[in-house]
């Protein structure tokens, strides 16, 4: 697996072939799965992002779900909200690891409806559900799988792991400064 | 469709091509989906109930939901619990009707995430999701869509209706026989 | 039932016997509920649309749901909010097949009442329950069922659902183009 | 009213006119609603008790609340589980005080879709809804109802009041007697 | 009671001795709460409007509950959001119909905190709740239960629930000169 | 404080002032709240425990809450179930801490009732809740409160926390000779 | 503790070892706690606050936990949203009692997973849960701890309940005045 | 990684150095869990089972969480009920993979406490979380990531699906036998 990463002094993450496939249903769950994209590529991890629908391109999600692994594809990202079918039905039809992330919406019951959707796999096809909206999440999670067989992004999820350390730490320098703490 | 019914001589219901389709994915479903099976019997509804899961036999329910119109079926009826993709699977590979019948179980979050998960459907796609539990409403709601395009089943249908009703009535004037009421 | 729907080469659906009864409790609920209409227009089921009020106009209930038959309605979609009991009191007193939508608003509680009052009817009157506001989905459903034996509608359809994945292929290929996607 | 009230030294309860009709759509709500009908009994409260099915006897029900009021009922009880239509739709049809028990069962999503089909009933048709399985709290309030213009029913509900008191305060001294407590 | 209630020819509400209380713990519960007052204003009965918090002045609400009877007081109408116990210890201290009115806010659990603060009282001592945010019906209630011994009250009402069906009407009516409806 | 509690050699607890008092609202609460008595009499905590009904014995709840701090009692612990007014309105009674301690019965909603009738109280009156029927976490609550002014009690919660330690230590042990472990 | 405690002659609350400690995870918390700073500083209780995230500076977690005691604090405040575990994880580090914040955030579960993150621990290590989004009962119940020993902070408390007390019948009064009540 | 893996030949499990590390707070947990474990054992995969208590050994969990790496541990499984911080907080302490598994219990609302506290992490910290009581398929997870560098785990895994299969088809046939169906 570690040839199919990029080199170290590749620049370019989208001439590698994806190893992580970001799915979801509909236009509008961008919003919310962008975000995984923009992680991934921090960590200068190849991926995909496009829409499969459980529901509307039925064939296309067991064509996805049947070729991702011969396509170079490790691990596979896939987002919806209410019933939320896809990261499900993706599972069925491969043994790669699927991240679930359940979305929120304006006719969803809180997002309880798309958590349990993904949530309450039966036994034997898990989806490893995240938190709701939780895309960023979904990338580290997808990052730490692959890491556990590339030094490279062992490297960038440490780095990545300082910095969230360093924000706070920011945040309470600042705190300190604008007298809000009385330490 | 008025020939698929059996006759109205025919004693013998398995004898004839089965319009409704009886699906889920557990020998444990069983228990709660066969009150279907009985009341279509009752009503003289050619049936078939077999087990087809949309996360163990992923192949086996594309081709089921897509055959499903060619082999004479009119009406689905697919049961499930947790995250119950079942119903809403199906009915993404068949423009038939499909109805969702949500299963309780231990594992359940008390049904809520079996209901949701069939219920929530997006736009385009419907699942006809009757009660937590509520298998023999399928049967009923089955037999209504088909009562349509069949007198006799409008018959069937009427004398349940007046049996329901007779019923509550019987215990009625037990009540007042026992005593229980005043008036 | 097929002499009542409209002859092929009829453009005008409001010149024909609705097959549809479209109602609903109140005005507010009519800006979820237009969608149904609006795809029965679409599929060219001919419907009707109307308020009845289970609680401010019971009597109109009882009266539209004993003659629904009657005047040639095949199907009922009925949505509401809050103890919405519209749907289950209209099944109660007809034998058609009763869609309900369930609608969220200000003073629900996420859309939970209206879902549970309409999907947990007891055994023996179903309501074929779709998603909360899935008003959409009902004209879906309520079509699904008459175009058991009328094969214009079947064809309507399948176009439709052609047309839900001819817009997800747009979509993935408006991504593919604007790079969102490394394929 | 108060002739319709028992007189001071009448025994027999159950020959007069009731002034509240106990209702449930099925014999299995009959172990709940019991507890109703005891407590009235226990208050010198007549009453009636019997079935009225809101889906199986949807014309029962619209005579029984239209009826009430020249019938000398003045507050009816109606139980219900599930899609628990019975004490709203008879609202419906009456303008007198409607108590609503919401009760649970095995197919229930722990007594919700009960609570929330009497509680969230729309502006103009109030039910008054007690707790879950609450049948005598039904009891007890329409007894405070009643008792607003009959002083004998006022001098029950004192007793009462004070016999849950005097319930509690011999717990405390088994208590105190028992060690339990260091007081 | 009779001589309580506005004499017919009576025009000015408030110099009668009000027979319904309507109390709430906060000012942030006026928006909701008054409108059980102009409905109250509407059906001609005399009220009281307040302040009263379980929380924050509690032996006012001890001292209110224990003297509403003796005020002349026959029905308390009590609203609050979150552990909403104001309907509840209110019940406590009098014998009086005690109706409680959730209210919905930024800081409840969309609104279930408060409806089961109210709801759920133990046996012996009701809460009449009404629907989320309900104030209308609350003031329903209490005229239900006052009207049972004043035959205005009862006129007012029939009247109210005609008013009711009569703007469904005229919606109904609109809806069909508009050509939303085809029939 | 430090003279109200027991002298180091102390054996008898009894015969000391109490410093906590466990307070509910039913005999049936008993098989939880003792589990606290037990848990204080181990920490040599003087307690008393007895019961005061909200709804049922209101106005001993307002004398027990006014001279529990003249009386020598600290902190306040009360347990109770569905509309659980208990631990709010004793708190609205006194500014001594109170913890509440949510229960769950047959006919509560899950405890949701009970936790959210306690929990969500209004700014200015706390209630230190903890688990569903956290019994045991209220005694240690209460003692981390008092132990911040007597070091015995300190001493006794670090002995307490390094008993509970000690038996998970022991399991795993014996998980270890089992052979359920494989290092 | 006493000399911990700002003499009476002191304005300056800065310049004083805190007793209390605030912390939370992120900076979008602050809106929220900051409210409980606030009316620790009116109650003239020395206070810190900062920043200490359980997941993304665990280890400064421990380090603040273990390390509380011996700075001098006596009560920690931790407030949290989503999987909110910071109040739970500093109360296993310590025994110094712990108040728990739920805060409602866009992605939260409306509250409930901030809620029963921080209400349900396990038998022996206890977090004392305030009211979705409650920071002010947070310092409420911090104050009614520490004023166990410190009659200052028992003045203060008194004053406070009274101002809320007063703040409401300020209300009643303008309400009287305004003419919305008839009494 | 691959050299970490048991040699093809090799039988004896336990004699490996364990690649997952399977962890719960309690001995109740076992029941739950065991099914992990046995399931790991199938795969063949090495793994450790022992007790980590995020509340009551939580030096313990920051040890193991921070050594896991070193000890060659490649995925995390951690189960909980009610408040469950384990997964989490292991999770805040490396960057392997974390599985959680939320655990049902007599004190748990139905299981949303648990899983609502693993699934809700905040950015930058996931948990894989799986379906309630789902050790089952924590393992087959843990098995999918470790197979991404292993073939003859990817064998097994592909066996493990068959074998699901082949279930369901042994069940379809004895359905057909049995005369249940009539197809």
């Amino acid at each position: 697996m570690t040839t199919a990463l990029p080199a170290p002094n590749s620049e370019s993450v989208s001439s590698d072939t994806p190893l992580v496939g970001i799915i979801m249903g509909s236009q509008s769950d961008l919003k919310v799965m962008t975000a995984a994209a923009e992680l991934l590529r921090q960590f200068g991890v190849p991926y995909e992002l496009t829409l499969v629908s459980a529901h509307r391109t039925p064939h296309r999600l067991v064509e996805y779900a049947e070729t991702a692994r011969k396509r170079g594809l490790r691990v596979l990202i896939a987002g919806g909200g209410g019933a939320a079918h896809l990261p499900g039905m993706v599972a069925s039809f491969t043994t790669l690891p699927v991240i679930g992330v359940p979305i929120n919406s304006a006719t969803s019951i809180h997002g309880l409806d798309s958590i349990l959707s993904m949530l309450q796999m039966p036994a034997g096809v898990p989806v490893a559900t995240v938190a709701l909206d939780g895309a960023p999440n979904a990338a580290v999670l997808a990052t730490q799988i692959l890491a556990l067989s590339n030094a490279r992004l062992q490297d960038a999820l440490e780095k990545y792991r300082t910095s969230l350390k360093d924000k706070v730490m920011r945040t309470i320098e600042e705190l300190r400064k604008g007298g809000l703490s009385d330490d």
